[in-house]
């Protein structure tokens, strides 16, 4: 479990094409539409008739793809993955996809998740013979694949079947070997993993976004407990589990997703704004203008200004060119009011009350940052309101936000919270009214319950 | 006068810095909050006490610098630039600022605008003996300035005024000295140039965005005709004209400007969204949402929304990640749908009636293909609303607008306009509301009417 | 069995160091000295005290290291790897050393050389359950050590020895655990590593020049057949195999090997001085200058004009700058003269009657070229004379040599040879010379024989 | 006067294509074999038919160039040039050829050399109204050449003539126009500049051996004092000079040419041999052998060998790949003996009477660190031969050379010299020798005996 000083980071994005010319070229669009999952690393591998060829690099996919790599990566079927965080020296190890040769047929792997029982497989598997070469969680299933292929000869579907079985957490899986791609999702559903047409052939992607980015045709969502199959017979659905519930991470609708993506039939934009009106439901207030945090925030905040009838308005403004060569400014000049990333603007909320509205308050850091802002803009009150519950409880399926203790509302009561961000008033929605905004019954909500639908392993051992 | 796919593009932003410590950072900082008025390159030079180092290239600020070549560039007095267009093989150049070596003192030079005399200007200097290493418009100040001090011993600022009086058409220029730093904008107030107070020293920038970036304080813009000279005596003001017009760019406001900043006692985003507010009242329609088109258009879509009471909706999403080395989708995969740059949300516009808000005009092109892609996902009404009035003439005066053969609307009833964008209705900003908008008497609007607030000396030349 | 345009081309080298402060930079340093072993990629690991960190990229060493990255790799210990080739997309998986995560501890491993039965051990692993991630040989040792200790709990030198034994080859290994280094080389010699002290430390390399770079001193070889274990013990010795053979690549006098490298007791340049030696004595012709073809027959062209009493000459001067991204002269360029590399010089050979000293033919070509040249250049007479036989048959070692149709020798008689090259008279050095020049009497004389010291498993399969 | 590490730097080398296609391409290879002249910056211009393009930058020519950018400069005229120094933050702006655009047409000018009066000609011209955008004494013939013109109109023969006559210094210029290229150089004939014919066109080198490389054919030198113009119409030469002396820099012969160049009939390898025999004839010793300093002392060590009838070893290996992004040893790590960039080979010298050669010493600190080296190796003798006499001044012709007071012989007798450097014995070459060497009754040995050729006006000011 990685944090980071912003607090909230989804791991990865998936994406995956069978049966188009130049499936790299539209692999590349693909992940690009996905770049919002992660900007740390990426990587596509291409079959062209004989062998996968891979090729990855640390950065985003505009960095490390170019022409001459693009053309390089020959064939109409093609898989690839970006990535949020490589650690230490030894990263390039593990940016994705996987590549794995073996007597029965190399096959690529890319994983979007977090195994809750990886600790205890990688016991089991060393002491069956595997060695890894990565600390990644994702080369976990290939040894789990080839360790039944080893005992008699299973049809390469049952082996992914069993091997999946002792899989527990998160995981949207692409798989392709030199005929076929299959794609995967955990049996509780806590990761989006999504089906189109495009032309021909087929597009598997972590969010739909990037299926209409490639100029595809949504087909379905990948269902919890399947797998599908996509090879020159079209698709083939298989299941390894029947557990059957659509626990989907309610941050991927709150935070991660773009908001042009639906996820399992709700549209994310659709899924903030409303919950934007219901934010001002639960907790009106009387103000002049409403401001969203951009970007995540803004259509939230839209909900809440057209609820509640006052105008809304721009703020605070996002400088659009942050790189990650960014040379940051110093502690020092940063108390002398050097803002690069966020500023707020004096002549929109000078004099004004405001409603302030963000999605989330994780460290609690920058919400007093922007606070702080507005008041030296002339806002005159700022109320605060945050779309979603308390964060209260670390997430071990593969967002990267804070650990208990870094939690700010954790430990903190509401009066607390509003004291020490130096808002005049603040309030987070329900959990009822995200089940309402997302027109659903279930989510994974364990990140404000602290109640997680999975055994967690690799956690208690810890203990 | 240079043209590009996407219609109209601002030339450069100029900031400088005097008495301030590690005043290239601050530059830096400057920079990057004007990075959106020019992505090709950029340059700073600074003062060490002993001499001016400038270091200057290609690309985004983030790109061309790093730690040590910011800690390379020591000093309390800074100055730098960032350009749109580096044209051929001979570009850096072409990189601001400028710095020139005379036994009077180096000094560097920094402009944003475009002469319209410059060709004669050049004929001019060259008759007297100058060569000039660069095609661009700015070194042909630095001639005027040394031109007078040959003949008998002008002062600087007096050497500085005649040369100013010589130039015509559109300049923010900056001149950096060994110990103090000019400012000066053109007699007609075309281009915005702002001062503001930073810790004990100055602060100059083309947009006050740049100013409470990094921490300092607006104390007012410089006047058309006026020359500023900050030095260790603090701020003076010299006037080398008297014309006093306000002629100021209709374009800052209407699409430059980050909406953060305020021109001439108006706020960028209170501008577009009253003019949104405005194009409601011209021209209501009967609709289901509001889209605008992200992120220029987003100010005027809302205020259009909140105008009309209908619902303001993210239709329209662009990807964050676009960048100079990305990979352009060939004509076939645009023609199948790849969608790179902006998406169209089937989930949001599908069967909607949408108002389409867009800040102007220019080739036609960009506009035919958002109508194009919000039919495609559902839209079954689609009213284009122009938050400024059609476009039908060249710009002489820094912004790299296409030729009037290029403007779709120069040539076109808007009848045509309306059958040819395929779009349900269409509406245009009145100059009228413009003005209202701005809530001010004078701007230039040459764009928008053919009348020049100047003469066109080299373009009637070159008939 | 990869093949280049210039014919000869060595695999690899390897460095380690143990017990030494900042261990990778002394690595960087060595790696620098074993640069001419290969150009493609490099790699460093270092032992941080808690965990193996590895940087590795393509390029030379002072490409793909800088001051950050080698600060990165803190610790005592550590080793890395220079390699000649990268091939296809999916290269940098193939760059070493390789990191191998396991419960009982991760470890690196690097190599030079070539299995001979990989094919045969990758069928035998996988059976067991092994998936490769690379295309290497160098995987399969790792997974070898690996297979043993599931079945009990093998002491690790233990494993360590069973999976050498079933190594058939030409191999230097250097593995690197959590505490110890050890070094190894095939059981027939093939390949150098020798083994050096550096202040309270050891030091193991592919060549003795780069324990001297990094102020080593030499201690002694490792012996075929031998593991060295280096810790803090001290070097402890232990034998896998008593086959007890030298018959090392008599190539790595002849061409590959720094000059100022001892191999087995032997200098390299003192070698190629005397075979050069030797070659006029074989065959001696009146003549009025000696040009070798730099630089690997400078010593050899020195040897054969002292013995011969006539001046040795710069007839052809090689260009210093040569890189990988230089732009090579088109074809008709070449045709046209432009010769890049290396040049022949009029005014040394104009006239003048050359023995022209190289060290081996491989596909012709260049040698060809050279020819040429020296005429061009006004030589009235050329009398080639290379410092070893004919190669006439493939490496399996891990040379990379041309395939058999490919040599030039191979299906030339010595008259042909002398007549397709255009030269007045030809030599190649005997065998016997060989034998002289080392004061040795083994050698692995294989290309020049076809007579493999070794079974050729992989090979016999896939006839 | 820069300073350097190493004692000596060249400043540049330049080279110029006229008729010829892809003359940007020819121009690359040529500045590939004057890389030796300088690799910290280079440039190319060419003439596409409509207008001049340049690239530039700092590196060597295979990092600043691509295949990309060689193709954008399109012609069959281009010219280009390498620099040995880059120096502050201003760099880029005196990296060559500069090219100006004047209404009598544009213009590129490149320059290998020194003025001694670019001091007074600066001030002069800046009287007359020029201002400077570089450092670089470069700028100054432009500027003098259109003073020129301003006054009536000189046809442009006679303005370059009137302006060469008021340079006092050293130089070789290269000057293209639009339609044919200028080549001259100072009336002292302190710098090389040759012509060759290439194919239906000209070149033009600072050494004959990038004339050669790129496939062409020498004619003759330029001479001191003249102008040579190649155009249609061929070659014309034209003298702004009747001086007429030959006081080429020994130097050149000495350190910096290729030992492939001829300069003014006399090749450079054969210089440099010849020297070495005169530097035996006029030192001998007993000794077991000789070992010349890598590269450019091996032809003297040569000859000093064959003279002897003693053996030439290679007792010192220079490493190939020592690159500017090196990391160098810290001085702890020198002095535990890690030596990169020379190796002394212990079981060459190792109880070895050795004659050490060297071209040059400069500051000593080389030729110590050289001597230590061997001792440690083994050597129990070194006897020091240089062949040149001692340094004792600076240049002030464009050789980057040491201060007086640098200058390791100008304050030491011969004794204290042997003993500082620890050297059983050690001799300089005469003067009378170098003439012998070169067959030549002239040159400019300046360093060697502090005799000018010319006035040192800026230096007489400086006093």
């Amino acid at each position: 479990m990685k944090c980071t000083d912003n607090g909230i980071h989804e791991e990865c994005g998936v994406f995956g094409v069978y049966g188009v010319p130049d499936a790299a070229r539209i692999t590349y669009y693909g992940l690009h539409s996905l770049q919002h999952r992660g900007q740390e690393g990426c990587g596509i591998v291409a079959w062209d008739g004989r062998r996968l060829n891979c090729i990855k690099g640390e950065g985003l996919v505009t960095e490390v793809f170019n022409t001459d790599k693009i053309a390089a990566l020959k064939g109409t079927m093609a898989m690839g993955h970006v990535r949020y965080s490589t650690t230490g020296g030894n990263c390039i190890e593990n940016v994705q996809p996987f590549v794995f040769h073996h007597k029965t047929g190399d096959f690529a792997l890319a994983h979007n998740g977090n195994l809750v029982n990886s600790a205890a497989l990688r016991r089991y598997l060393e002491s069956k013979g595997s060695i890894f070469q990565t600390t990644s969680d994702s080369e976990i299933l290939a040894h789990l694949i080839r360790k039944d292929s080893r005992e008699g000869h299973l049809p390469r579907i049952k082996a992914i079947k069993e091997a999946l079985n002792m899989l527990e957490g998160a995981f949207a899986f692409i798989i392709m070997t030199e005929n076929r791609i299959y794609s995967c999702r955990d049996k509780y559903g806590l990761r989006p993993l999504s089906l189109g047409r495009l032309g021909d052939g087929y597009v598997i992607s972590s969010e739909t976004c990037a299926i209409e980015a490639v100029g595809g045709e949504f087909i379905r969502d990948i269902e919890p407990g399947e797998i599908v199959c996509v090879d020159h017979h079209g698709i083939r659905s298989n299941r390894y589990s029947d557990f059957g519930h659509h626990l989907m991470c309610a941050m991927e609708y709150i935070y991660f997703a773009r908001p042009d993506s639906d996820i399992e039939g709700c549209n994310v934009h659709n899924f903030r704004k409303l919950s934007g009106r219901l934010l001002y439901e639960e907790a009106p207030v009387e103000a002049d203008i409403v401001v969203g945090v951009p970007d995540s925030s803004l259509s939230a905040a839209n909900g809440y200004a057209e609820a509640a009838g006052i105008p809304n308005e721009m703020g605070l403004v996002k400088n659009k060119y942050i790189a990650r060569t960014f040379i940051q400014p110093s502690q020092e000049q940063r108390e002398n009011g050097v803002m690069m990333k966020l500023s707020a603007v004096r002549s929109i909320v000078g004099g004004k009350r405001v409603v302030l509205v963000d999605d989330s308050v994780v460290r609690g850091t920058t919400s007093k940052r922007i606070v702080k802002m507005l008041r030296r803009a002339g806002a005159t009150e700022v109320h605060l309101r945050i779309a979603s519950p308390q964060l209260v409880s670390p997430c071990f399926y593969g967002v990267d936000i804070s650990t208990k203790e870094e939690l700010f509302c954790a430990s903190r009561t509401l009066d607390q919270v509003r004291k020490e961000l130096d808002v005049d008033s603040v309030h987070f929605l329900s959990k009822e009214s995200l089940f309402k905004a997302g027109k659903r019954s279930e989510f994974c909500l364990a990140c404000f319950t602290g109640e997680y639908p999975t055994d967690l392993y690799d956690e208690e051992e810890s203990l």
